[in-house]
């Protein structure tokens, strides 16, 4: 056998223990965890080191470095994480719904875990604690690959979380490293869909793009968030403009910021020209349509292509458009299904647009940003799905599990 | 543009139309359906008859040639699951929990329909109108590709099926038919993921298996249902009887009849020989392990591979056990997550096997046979799942949908 399939088999072996596990179980091993990465964070650090050297030799860019880093706050950070995770309900063994057949059958959805969890991720080594507590809290056993420029750092935590794992009697096959460079092993994880249950890539548009093409399991992901704010003619302008500089300000580099702002041309001349000065004095480069420009002509003048655009950055498509149907029609043609909202004090539209937007999270007269796990009241998320079946949007613990049916009977047969 | 690519363009344009169609005309459309089938019904056993006689020329077999064909039964049979399927709630726009958080935002999550649904499917042309009244219902737009055997039959089905969107307002393009016999249509439809939203595939081991593994898209199938029935010590002996006889002999054909019978070794000598016996008058063949050769010396042997197969006939593997950690080990292993049973009085044992059986559906006291969607009460089904992700057991409508979340604030920005 080989090592990679030895050790996700090893991993099903484990997850079918864990799918029985007590809550109280679970939550020891999430809170021996927490403690050990505190008691041994100067282990961590001199691991993480090995790899900042080895990137820095490599030529690795500063923005990669830092992601890499773990610092005492990050590393303080993660055990917060898991002990927040521990704390959360345990959603498995809820009966979800259960309902009585006129023959007196009671039919009932439970949830259970999933399985085996398999997450390839970049460079961040926090997200082995973080993947690794959800996992476990939801019953399922994970299998991960991080990255080769981690690989130090996400073996001490791993063996770091092995050893919590045995500590509160959980098996140490819950939590399985890929212990290896070669890309090769990354292929090979993707065809064991009888052992693997899922993956969850989590990284660049190049990864994610492989693994979903090569992916013989079920893949939750999303490639990207190109977020819209509507300001339509029925707007409250003052609330649109704390909105979409909310939206596009706050923080430009994560996937639920906004990256076209589309405006209702009834109200472009009063709104976007102070909207504009606003942008601009935050540093935001603006790219408008022909009539944003005929209202602000400083704009830059934005091609086609950066209606399909994720900036990640203080850079914002501008549109004015013409009705609302234009402004659903250019959400669900140009966006990611992301996170799009409408500002407007119109009862209709805003029901409408709820209804007629394609995106995983649609709002009326709120930011964007409010998508994540711990926004929504989920308590944490495993990443954010774009894609339709299973999740949509932020994926949280429940989310981990999946619901089989269990049906009561007293000795019923079919006729 | 190539021909199935522009066909599953124009179904995902008629997606965003049908996604917000009002349950009325969708309704209109489905009875309209039913209709025009029974008008047009000496049309379609025409158009059948090309069919059947290139079947017979071919040399199918006489199972094949029964699947194929349509007569004023099955057509009827037809138009009457349209119109039940049209008297079921409408799933779509459902809000199935609203929640509000700390800072007064309201979350919620609301029904919608996948989008567009691609059916790959072999012989049944029936699957046609089912799997068409399932996804317009749901607000979906189907795209299907049936088998080669099978064209004359699905195309005038199909050509009626489309007449009958007309007449209700409904797209016509929300029922497409990839109308051409080339293997290498369904390779590509399998690559649109930008424009198919999931693939259904309905028919042998070898179809599913291909779909699974060339469909960059989420696929819902099951390869097959090897069921148990474990008799515990603790069973009424003669309900066991009972519902082990069903679920094997009532209809021993479908996925969800019994397998292989697991017997406490307890109550093997009491439960086993009279069992076997009323098997044997049903005529089926037994193939047992030594435990119950020894007690029913007529039993077959059975081999490894015996535990894994599903006969689709009537035979059925024995087996003795000697615990009931070992009834649960046995299915979960040789199983293949289908349905599976428990005959106990025992609380805690049905309690646990409840817990402890990783399949999509599991029973205490009532035959597997139940597995499905009419009989769940979830009014008609497009096929049963032994995946994990989205839909575990029968795929009843609300599977055709997915949940979005819609958040309602007032000037909400995210500090």
């Amino acid at each position: 056998m080989s090592y990679v399939r030895e050790l996700a088999q090893r991993a099903k072996d484990a997850s079918r223990i864990l799918a029985n596990l007590s809550t109280d179980v679970k939550n020891r091993a999430l809170n021996a965890m927490a403690s050990l990465i505190e008691e041994k964070a100067e282990l961590i650090k001199r691991e993480n080191e090995k790899d900042l050297k080895a990137g820095e030799e490599a030529g690795l860019s500063k923005a990669l470095l830092d992601r890499l880093l773990l610092n005492d706050k990050r590393i303080g950070a993660m055990a917060v994480g898991l002990r927040e995770i521990a704390a959360l309900p345990d959603p498995v063994g809820e009966v979800v719904k259960m309902w009585k057949r006129p023959n007196g059958l009671m039919i009932g959805k439970m949830r259970v875990p999933l399985g085996v969890v398999g997450i390839i991720y970049e460079s961040r080594p926090n997200v082995t604690a973080d993947a690794t507590g959800l996992c476990i809290k939801s019953g399922n056993a994970v299998l991960l690959r991080g990255g080769s420029e981690a690989i130090n750092s996400n073996r001490v935590i791993v063996d770091i979380l092995k050893e919590a794992c045995a500590q509160a009697g959980v098996p140490e096959d819950a939590v399985s490293f890929i212990d290896t460079t070669e890309r090769s092993a990354v292929l090979e994880m993707l065809k064991l869909d009888e052992l693997i249950d899922i993956v969850i890539p989590r990284g660049g548009e190049g990864l994610i793009r492989f693994v979903a093409e090569n992916a013989r399991m079920p893949v939750v992901y999303h490639y990207k968030g190109v977020c819209h704010t509507y300001v339509d003619k029925y707007a409250d302008l003052g609330m649109a403009e704390r909105i979409c500089y909310n939206a596009k300000v706050q923080r430009p580099g994560v996937c639920n910021a906004m990256e076209t702002m589309l405006v209702h041309k009834d109200v472009a001349s009063e709104f976007l020209p102070a909207m504009c000065e606003r942008f601009k004095e935050a540093g935001v480069e603006l790219r408008g349509c022909e009539k944003t420009r005929a209202l602000v002509p400083w704009v830059k003048e934005a091609t086609e292509d950066d209606w399909y655009e994720e900036y990640l950055d203080l850079i914002l498509a501008v549109k004015v458009v013409d009705s609302f149907e234009e402004a659903v029609n250019h959400i669900n043609k140009y966006g990611s299904h992301h996170s799009d909202a409408i500002v407007t004090e119109n009862y209709e539209r805003g029901m409408r647009f709820l209804r007629e937007v394609d995106s995983a999270a649609v709002y009326v007269n709120a930011s964007t940003r409010f998508t994540d796990g711990f926004e929504f009241g989920l308590g944490a998320e495993m990443g954010i799905s774009t894609q339709k079946l299973h999740v949509r949007g932020p994926m949280g613990l429940e989310d981990l599990t999946c619901c089989k049916y269990v049906i009561l009977g007293c000795g019923h047969i079919r006729e």
